[in-house]
């Protein structure tokens, strides 16, 4: 989403997860933590999604995805941008894997039961942050939005989506619409009607 | 850390936990989620801690804690911190918290093993990232060797501590030396002893 809002070329490798090619000799060359995605930009290669966005973020100011250093949304912007990594998407994978967490595979169902429950105050407490607002961060889109609008759309299937939120729902019905989100999900295979 | 290693003046307000401060309505104003630590600076108001430590390091430029905008260590920095935050912090909650991730109050035994396991694996990660090197990034100091210092620190009673790691135990050993460690390890009562 944020090479195509920003205007770049790339190419886009799928990893076939299934085949477990994220652990592949040649994958962990480039990110020894086995996770996807990975960014190569020329000479340089840098693992863990925020960090790849803040790069090409950083690398595009004329984007303004980032709040530009001293002004008063920098730090809000971090604040978020950490909130949505170390707390939101760190328990999303929780929920997704449950098995990873325990070695007791028959304990899975009561691990997700409490995450619902966790990742639900967390979607709540961001739906009232949204409260009046178009974007997460002052009153133009930033690379937050882009990464909460992931995220939300991995929690569609929640007992509680955070479509179904009042403030985030009419949120991520707007980011749905952006050009940048449309042919980006296009391009992964998302479908959006959901958002319509 | 940050702090006395920049030079800053501050006044610390411990939060009591244990009457759950944490939660009441004066703190949750300042941090709506509840979670420690949040910074007042003046009249602005953080919380997640590596957003406090970035808004720090980039009020204090001359502190030279984040490597510059456009330098080759810059992404290097980011991911690291991304790292850091997302995943070794995040499954550190999980290991000491695992109440919090299960419903079933039994089962906490399972998750904690398999979080030592999980943990044991980036702590090895990270200790074969700083083979020959002072650093986590590039060759100076940065934001994130105090944040690694404070993880691994939480790790000591892990059965494979981060001390017990060749390269990672002799980076540790050093940055419980550097002034602003020792000073700011004083202050929360944290004992060094292990790293003489």
């Amino acid at each position: 989403m944020l090479m195509v809002e920003i205007g770049l070329p790339y190419e886009l490798i799928l990893v076939d997860r299934k085949a477990n090619a994220q652990k592949s000799e040649s994958y962990l060359k480039l990110n020894p933590t086995g996770r996807i995605p990975v960014l190569v930009d020329n000479e340089r290669v840098i693992h863990e999604s925020a960090a790849i966005g803040l790069h090409l973020c950083e690398k595009h100011p004329q984007s303004c995805l980032i709040p530009e250093l001293g002004s008063s949304e920098r730090a809000s912007f971090f604040q978020w941008l950490f909130y949505l990594t170390s707390s939101l998407q760190s328990e999303l994978m929780v929920y997704f894997y449950p098995q990873r967490h325990t070695e007791n595979v028959n304990e899975v169902a009561a691990i997700k039961s409490a995450q619902e429950d966790r990742i639900t105050e967390m979607f709540a407490l961001i739906d009232s942050a949204l409260e009046g607002k178009d974007f997460l961060v002052g009153n133009r889109v930033s690379m937050c939005d882009f990464f909460l609008f992931m995220l939300s759309h991995w929690g569609s299937d929640l007992p509680r989506p955070p479509l179904s939120f009042l403030h985030l729902g009419q949120y991520l019905k707007a980011m749905a619409k952006r050009p940048s989100v449309v042919q980006a999900s296009a391009l992964e295979g998302t479908n959006l009607d959901i958002y319509r």
